[in-house]
């Protein structure tokens, strides 16, 4: 279903060099646990201040990572001087995002010139259990030779 | 379209109670602008440490913003002792969320015993010009009778 | 939010005759009621044939009425020589399709060059009323100078 | 990722009836090839009448096997006496449904009381080949108790 073969052998640095440029990553506290051509994964540490008013991590810090991840998963795969944009996307909450972490996992389903579609799945650590909460399918969109859009 | 008789008269209060209580609201700095039935609207200013690696509003917090909005438009139809959980949304981004300040605004196409199915829009305010950034689609569940769920 | 200014003036004529070749419209008795730039309207009768299992008209068909009246709402503002393609909808079913007839009506609410995004509306006409059965949003891609895709 | 333990054990002769209560599967040709807890397969032969302009079999029928399959993949999890409705899908274009025939195979992703979380994806078979087409997700909702709602 994928297509995996980077144009640009200098993905995973183009990567983290964008997401060391998403300060809203910095500001909640998500790593970039592994980048692969057409597959990028995120995680978080849950944090109190992330919350909705149940205790969950907010569905939005849940989204975020979901998007963040697929965005850079469609981006491993486009050409060097292209930036990504979200198009859209569609998240299905399955279960209160509670655990001691989170992790998005975000992979490319079918790569394209101009569009990108990907899906996402957000799953939560909690006492070594693996849960999933989230699953997301999203459309990314290659911009290039737009001044002042890298990365 | 809309139906929309508070079954609770005390509904902006309780609205505006488990809005202090979504930590990450308060995390981004974004307050609760106007609470009516079926409609509710959340402001944000602007904020270098919520963008993404191009200098705009992460799609996350723009997505957070009107979840939250769309979620509250639902809860505020709802039966005094119910909480509200997000079902799904789906999101388009229509231009880049620059500007002095994001307004998102959620409102109830269909509300429902079980399920309420909302709209939102977010709107980009800049040099006194109001920009759409985004629309949401949203089905929104009320729980009832569930411990420790309310609001 | 909507700039409808077509840039084919002959844009109805272009969207009745490709309108005239999508067989299914014609399997399914769907006419093209109402074109106006960026809106577009589609009515269908009841038919016994177009049911699901409690007898309300399939979701595929409440979908494929969306979906082709925002295509051509996207459609009548593109360039004379653009075809339009679905990127991605999606909809949410409100009510049972029950009634004399059915009505989509699907709007741009962000044309753009590449990308045009719309919303689309059904409603049921049953005893003289119109209730909304649901509501979709849509994204459309404009594909220009490929070989065989015209219209 | 699955709870795939059919409440009913007679869920297979419950679908197959439903299916062959859905008018509009006969209309298409619709067949429902592969029914097992949990997942659903629904295929289609070509048709030149149900095409849209260009000649690809319309989004609209891709949609309904897809969003067919997800529905009757909850039902084959829910209590003997629910009926299964569609709450919302969205789904993803990927390639022109051209080919001898479609497949649409439709996945049980989170099974709930009252909400079940679906995915489908749709191939084309097209010279001893097979290509995905659509990706889907949807949300179906379990009723019980309401009259004339059955399977």
């Amino acid at each position: 279903m994928r297509s995996c073969v980077p144009q640009d052998e200098n993905f995973e640095r183009r990567i983290r060099e964008s997401f060391s440029k998403q300060n809203l990553m910095k500001t909640i506290g998500a790593t970039l646990s592994r980048v692969l051509p057409g597959e990028v994964e995120i995680s978080l540490e849950f944090r109190d201040d992330l919350t909705q008013q149940h205790g969950f991590i907010h569905a939005g810090v849940v989204a975020a990572l979901a998007d963040t991840a697929c965005g850079f998963a469609a981006f491993s795969l486009m050409a060097p001087d292209a930036a990504v944009l979200t198009v859209e996307y569609k998240i299905n909450l399955l279960s209160p995002a509670i655990g001691e972490s989170l992790v998005a996992c975000g992979r490319v389903i079918k790569p394209g010139r101009t569009l990108t579609v990907c899906s996402g799945d957000v799953f939560a650590l909690k006492d070594g259990e693996k849960k999933i909460v989230a699953t997301m399918s999203a459309t990314m969109m290659s911009i290039r030779g737009r001044e002042g859009l890298t990365g």
